[in-house]
């Protein structure tokens, strides 16, 4: 009986961890019509935003165009069945095309498809190990700094798409000063087109503003809104199509062949030629280097930001996100994916779209699919200048000024902060920005632990003797040990005329102890020894006394002790936590 | 009048603080005879130790001897004057000859003076900037890591002087694989005298272990303990001359010519010549890369470490001995000292010597000095192997293996801190091994603030609505909010049935809120207002409070206060403490 027991809780909870993975089956029962009607709607709008977008992306990574519809459906597809969140759309982003870029930069195709290969692979051992806990140290101003510069940088790359010019550059003094020199190789016919572009999807995003009374025409408005990314593309590709065929010469740059049809689906290259060399699998990570690290964890910290920000107080699973991810970058690889991730863009246009579930991805990815199928040779005429005009009018208004006087009135640090990682980013890299602002942003909590606040105050024992009670505000951990142990002899210093005795260190913030503090502590009690001071502790919890007992000689440690007994736990803290402790306190029993 | 007062306590000011920046002032009025009997002694034990270390010190940084000697009296000096422990000696050690070695790889003498000034500048800095608790995040297994790898390293290195070969390796494999390769070029001379050497040392140190009877005897014996390497280094040059004298040869290798005379008092120099090229103050400042940062924080750490080791208890003032370990190098460099700080190996020979103050140094930079101008002919006799020994001796039993199964028992995360500390400093080196231990020592507490333990509980109001009562064990920090708004939600659900109509937060243990916590409080507070819950604070200190008025509007924000009228404090602290709180807590009043 009790076998059978065993086998059926076993079962459950193999279907408990089923239904937590592959999370399609939590909502799919409970899938209605209307969900299906709202999420074709939203997946359609998606799938014709990504197409231009992710065409924009692969050319922003160096990749030829397809590359980025290659990336653009397999992560649609898989979300919808581990996914947790409706609204995010994995696929290629502008911050994976920056990273790939800098990582892949004059390396050939294969790199970036191992790449890819690698994240995903990052990305499902992060999720297994839960190291989802490593993204809550990247604070709101980071990534304020963070994404602001980020679009700073995208803006910057397309600027010169938009005005006909090529070049590349480190840095933003860099870009600017060869943006000078190539003033006058600005073309007349891109920059136009591309500046037209721009007042277009700046115009037609402002559509909805516009104040209609028929809910007919407000629809309509949206829908234009909605779709100006595809609109653009389309009427600007049918002008070059247009001019080619009257005047044989297209007075801009256009794309160009594009290769047709869906890729293959075949594991990605583990060796490779570059000239006469053959690259091992090695060979080929080693000249990966750091991106192998830091292009997972970005695309991580990415998803999961949008997933926190559209969740809107619901629990993120960021395991359950961090492992579909890996997912969709894994199986992305064997179809000659671009690293991927979760994009903002893309996120809010679903949810204006009226997303319900994730299956509009399953939409969106046809679509992409179909464009692949069908559209590559209208491809041909695309201008390279609207991509870039899409590009820009996505990002630029993730520039995130607004927080900076809202930082300078509430936390200065803070503010400092966020310029501190939009600066660094701009000068040294997105990567390295981010690592910066993390290490800036930890300052004021490491100050905290070395030099935590000490209460002390002096009390009478019940056997007359004077006794100093101090506590640690952030309990006892080694960065803050030898400031402890200076602060007890100056606060004995001062209290010197009390004749004090006997110390009572409080440990109710304590939660651990490691082996400098327990060193240090010991350093403490010998001190104090020599001073004809006895050392006790009290709320104590039992962990830690477990650990203070195999490191002390029984005959070392003191603990205070209720009547009962009991380590002394509530009574101390009541009488502690008062402000006129000494005439209410009942004299402790130590 | 007043100003009278201004200025008089402005005076008392300024020399209160030259009294505790020129130490020597606080101690020399107390100067007594005895004080000065037993620092000559100490001193002039001290200066035979440093004579022959030094020497050895230069060579392991690929310098000619004379360079170990010049760094190792004016630091004594100094440090008279503003050093408060009386142990350190501040001079070349095998740390700082390690790190000089792998900064100044293959550049010329220039640079190595260079680093030692730019290392003082940066001490002075970190000194005046009181960056002292940068040192706390050290903790006691990563030093002992570190010094076990720092020693291992050093015996690597001095095993080739004491068998008579010499080739450049990086790292453990790689000097173990050569050493391999050069197996047959090993010279019978300097093993057997290097090993003869070692066995005199060992021999030597262990005799103060001897029981004898006399007094005499006993001092006989500690004093050849302590001059040991002194008297090595005296007999084996005296073999070596002894060699050349009847056979016109040497059969081992000898030191060479050394210069002689005090060196020249002169600034380094800010320029130089290599090849053809005129490098400029920026070209070598370049060429010394990170090495100009890592050399001072190391040297720094050292010397904090053995200012601590030997205070025992007393208030070890690091800003003091940050300026004063600056002042030495800046001086040093000045008679083309390389880098130096205080010496573990040394401090311990002060302290056996009987040291009373810091003059000690006085005698023993004076030895130097004498040495530098009378003996450094006689140096050229002193045998390579020699000076091998005396450095191999001198670290082998600072390997800390004993620690452990110590850690073991303790703490077995922090024997893993100690075990890749050791390992990484032994693969990428001293500098980086520190680092990663630094890094992974902190993922506990790291792991803590994101994780925090959140206290909860049910509790009845006045007012008859059932509330939940919340507290942070540490506090409300960034890296938790988003954990603790989950939490939140969590809990509530698993108290469904008590229909809670109110939150209490307890902000007992917050010290300080920035912008992403307020931010997640916000969130977390529209969350609970759509399940129809209000959200509560109490125990806000008056900083937090303040900070939270700033980032809300004023109606968004409840506190709970008392019948007084003033923020409830100690009496719900007093109840939220107990285990029987339902029992006996008063209903609160919010």
């Amino acid at each position: 009986m009790e076998n059978g027991d065993n086998g059926k809780r076993k079962c459950k909870r193999f279907k408990e961890i089923i239904f937590k993975r592959i999370h399609i089956l939590q909502w799919l029962p409970q899938y209605t019509k209307l969900d299906a009607v709202s999420d074709v709607i939203a997946g359609i709008t998606l799938g014709l935003t990504m197409m231009p977008q992710s065409m924009a992306y692969a050319t922003l990574a160096n990749l030829p165009a397809q590359y980025g519809l290659y990336s653009a459906f397999i992560g649609s597809f898989i979300y919808v069945f581990f996914g947790t969140i409706k609204e995010v759309s994995i696929g290629p982003t502008s911050l994976m095309a920056l990273l790939t870029l800098s990582v892949c930069r004059d390396l050939p195709i294969e790199f970036v498809i191992l790449l890819c290969f690698l994240s995903g692979c990052v990305e499902l051992i992060m999720g297994i190990l839960r190291l989802g806990f490593l993204v809550d140290f990247i604070s709101v101003p980071v990534v304020s700094g963070f994404t602001s510069a980020t679009s700073v940088i995208i803006i910057m790359a397309q600027l010169k798409g938009l005005l006909g010019i090529k070049y590349n550059s480190q840095g933003i003094i860099d870009w600017a000063y060869k943006l000078y020199l190539h003033i006058n190789k600005i073309t007349l016919g891109d920059s136009l087109l591309g500046i037209a572009c721009m007042i277009f999807l700046i115009a037609f995003k402002q559509l909805p503003k516009i104040k209609v009374k028929s809910e007919t025409s407000k629809k309509i408005l949206w829908l234009f809104s909605i779709g100006r990314n595809a609109l653009i593309v389309l009427l600007t590709s049918l002008l070059a199509c247009y001019f080619e065929q009257k005047w044989g010469k297209v007075p801009f740059k256009i794309y160009g062949n594009i290769t047709r049809g869906i890729p293959d689906f075949k594991p990605p290259q583990f060796s490779t030629k570059m000239g006469n060399e053959t690259l091992s699998f090695i060979d080929m990570v080693g000249m990966l280097g750091s991106g192998v690290i830091i292009v997972p964890v970005i695309a991580v910290l990415a998803n999961v930001a949008i997933a926190k920000s559209f969740a809107a107080g619901k629990i993120v699973d960021a395991t359950q996100e961090m492992v579909t991810l890996g997912l969709c970058n894994i199986l992305g690889s064997f179809v000659q994916s671009m690293p991927a991730t979760g994009a903002f863009t893309r996120s809010a246009v679903s949810n204006a779209s009226g997303v319900r579930t994730p299956m509009a991805g399953l939409y969106s990815g046809t679509i992409i699919l179909l464009a692949l199928t069908f559209l590559t040779p209208y491809f041909y005429y695309v201008p390279s200048a609207t991509l870039a005009a899409v590009l820009i009018s996505a990002v630029m208004f993730m520039v995130d000024y607004e927080i900076i006087p809202k930082l300078w009135k509430i936390n200065k640090f803070d503010m400092m902060v966020t310029i501190a990682t939009f600066c660094a980013s701009l000068a040294y890299g997105v990567e390295l920005g981010l690592v910066f602002g993390v290490i800036i942003s930890l300052i004021p909590l490491l100050k905290m632990w070395t030099r935590p606040k000490i209460k002390s105050q002096t009390i009478a024992l019940q056997s007359g003797e004077m006794c100093l009670l101090l506590e640690l505000q952030v309990g006892f951990l080694f960065p803050a040990v030898d400031y402890f142990t200076q602060e007890t002899v100056k606060i004995l210093n001062n209290f010197e005329k009390m004749h004090i005795s006997v110390v009572i260190i409080d440990f109710s913030t304590v939660l651990r102890l490691d082996y400098s503090s327990m060193q240090s502590l010991q350093n403490l009690q010998k001190t104090l020894k020599k001073m004809s001071i006895t050392t006790k502790f009290i709320n104590v919890s039992e962990e830690v006394s477990a650990a203070l007992e195999k490191y002390y000689r029984k005959d070392e440690l003191v603990f205070c002790y209720s009547d009962s007994g009991k380590l002394l736990e509530n009574s101390y803290k009541i009488s502690f936590s008062k402000t006129n402790l000494n005439e209410q306190l009942p004299l402790l029993n130590c």
